[in-house]
């Protein structure tokens, strides 16, 4: 079940041949799919316009589930034992995860397996692995089109997991429909290292490692953290976010954090939130989208590159103001073009 | 010393009058300079950056101190009682405010008065209060340039203000040399409101109101964070950030404070630590202002402005991928230049 293609310089198929794949739930094909919107190459991205066009009006479909928590947390445990409660309940389940901090190459697979045993082991569960030493701005934007893939391939739940590394959460917060933070008992919000900001996202909150010993201490910290949220701000589409308490060992607890999901999904769902939600991450996606070409386009001209040194050289040293520099170098840039 | 220039609509002067008259210290013409940069006029936009380009050679020599904390932590009466202790010391003073979320209007002035009293009737400092009605990103661009032009007329210490409202945190620790983070005892962490994010920019935190029967609880607060402060990875510059309290009202702490601060530019100065510090800055403001020009030109293009609803809706409605509606966007954009 986690299928990581390594066909970088495979040759490629026509982008029928994805679309059909995909559509026909080939996990194969979708992984070589999922390849082509994480490759870099200009002729790849080319052709993963063309089997994202394909799959668009099968997409859509399927809870996105975003994850976090710092690590040490058991977030892997976690979706281990979450994710075999979902397949038990006859859920379609793909995991992701956004690690722009990876240093995992293609044996990451192998850490997958040992993360987390049982749906590594499952045929049901569909596990993608990060893609290795990316920015953050590229497994972002090649997690939201994996994103799409799996839903046309038939996947209705979709676990995007991220390690909490700069602004990852935030990012992943924007692509998804509810947004898990696991904690842990014991420990104050600074010994967590846990951003307030975080918080502030989550639509709910899971305590984990409520067994043996640390039952206790997680069932008073539920109590505590479901106060301190009454402090907060009312969320995204006033709901109230609960706090719930888990073991993944046990495990115990995943009924609980399944209907709290299901909770939020016929409360939004009642109103047209949900679709708003859909809509506004959509359209934020595109205009970052554009603002990183644009970017991009920018800083690869050649003109650019030859007057930039100079330009930067002066800022640096104070002989120019820097909004100065940039207006006239976007002055170069655009005579340029 | 407050002066607040109304003169959006009155008659400009030359460039040269305006430079002459900034860096012979007059604080009128001072005004005047900065209500062209924070106009959004672009005949005043482009005589900003002629007022600038003149006066840039003598910006660059002050200690920039950014001061934050959430509502009701005192940063009006810290600033009034530091200030005093600043000029005291011989400091030549602007308070500089970033409030984005501000609805002060011309009549703000008299809100500054109040805020801080003493200062505000002392002919030494120079006190301009936030543009009103800004966005962050404007407030932030003008702020910085009137950090230079402040310079320029002769001020040797800048204290930015920030009230905490969205990112304009990290937008004024990008601007200035030390960052001071405002907090009181008593309240824990998440009750405060502080994004842990914010901790981590700081290069010290200050108890206010360590006074009377806050006293205790403020000295055992400074044991307790300089505690939470080891946890954090190291700060910029491998500085350690410092602890203190400190009572606006009596006042006292003022000169630790002071001492703090010297401290730490000496530090910074031993080494390449602050150069290094500003011109990482004055790169990232240049690169900041190119990606909004970038930005705003392509939304302001009548070829995009044309198509943009289409593909938004298409977006929107799942139609299309939100990157390939990007990307058909830009190619419009610049086969249209």
């Amino acid at each position: 079940p986690i299928l990581n293609d390594h066909s970088e310089l495979k040759p490629r198929r026509p982008a029928e041949e994805y679309i059909k794949g995909v559509l026909a739930g080939n996990r194969v094909i979708l992984s070589q799919a999922i390849t082509l919107v994480e490759s870099r190459l200009e002729s790849d991205q080319d052709l993963a316009e063309l089997v994202l066009a394909g799959c668009m009006s099968h997409t859509g479909n399927s809870y996105r589930l975003g994850i976090t928590g710092v690590p040490g947390v058991g977030k892997s445990t976690f979706i281990n034992a979450f994710g075999m409660h979902l397949l038990d309940q006859n859920a379609k389940l793909a995991v992701l995860a956004v690690d722009p901090s990876s240093q995992r190459t293609h044996g990451s697979i192998l850490g997958d397996k040992t993360r987390m045993a049982d749906l590594s082991l499952d045929k049901r569960a569909f596990i993608r692995p990060s893609p290795a030493k990316e920015t953050l701005g590229g497994v972002t934007r090649s997690t939201r089109e994996t994103i799409l893939l799996c839903e046309a391939a038939g996947f209705n739940t979709i676990i995007v997991e991220t390690v909490g590394v700069g602004q990852s959460e935030t990012a992943v917060h924007s692509m998804v429909d509810f947004f898990l933070l696991l904690m842990l008992s014991g420990a104050g919000d600074e010994l967590q290292g846990i951003k307030k900001g975080i918080v502030e996202m989550a639509d709910g909150l899971v305590i984990n490692k409520a067994d043996g010993e640390n039952l206790l201490a997680a069932n008073k910290a539920q109590v505590e953290y479901q106060k301190a949220l009454h402090l907060l701000a009312p969320n995204r589409n006033n709901w109230s976010p609960m706090v719930l308490t888990c073991s993944s060992t046990l495990p115990s607890g995943m009924e609980e954090i399944h209907s709290m999901l299901e909770a939020y999904k016929t409360k939004m769902q009642t109103g047209s939130d949900w679709k708003e939600n859909r809509k506004r991450q959509a359209r934020q996606w595109m205009r970052d989208t554009i603002l990183n070409l644009l970017e991009d386009k920018f800083f690869k001209d050649k003109g650019v590159q030859n007057q930039l040194p100079e330009f930067d050289e002066q800022v640096v040293q104070g002989v120019i103001a820097p909004t100065s520099a940039a207006k006239s170098l976007i002055r170069l840039y655009l005579q340029g073009l």
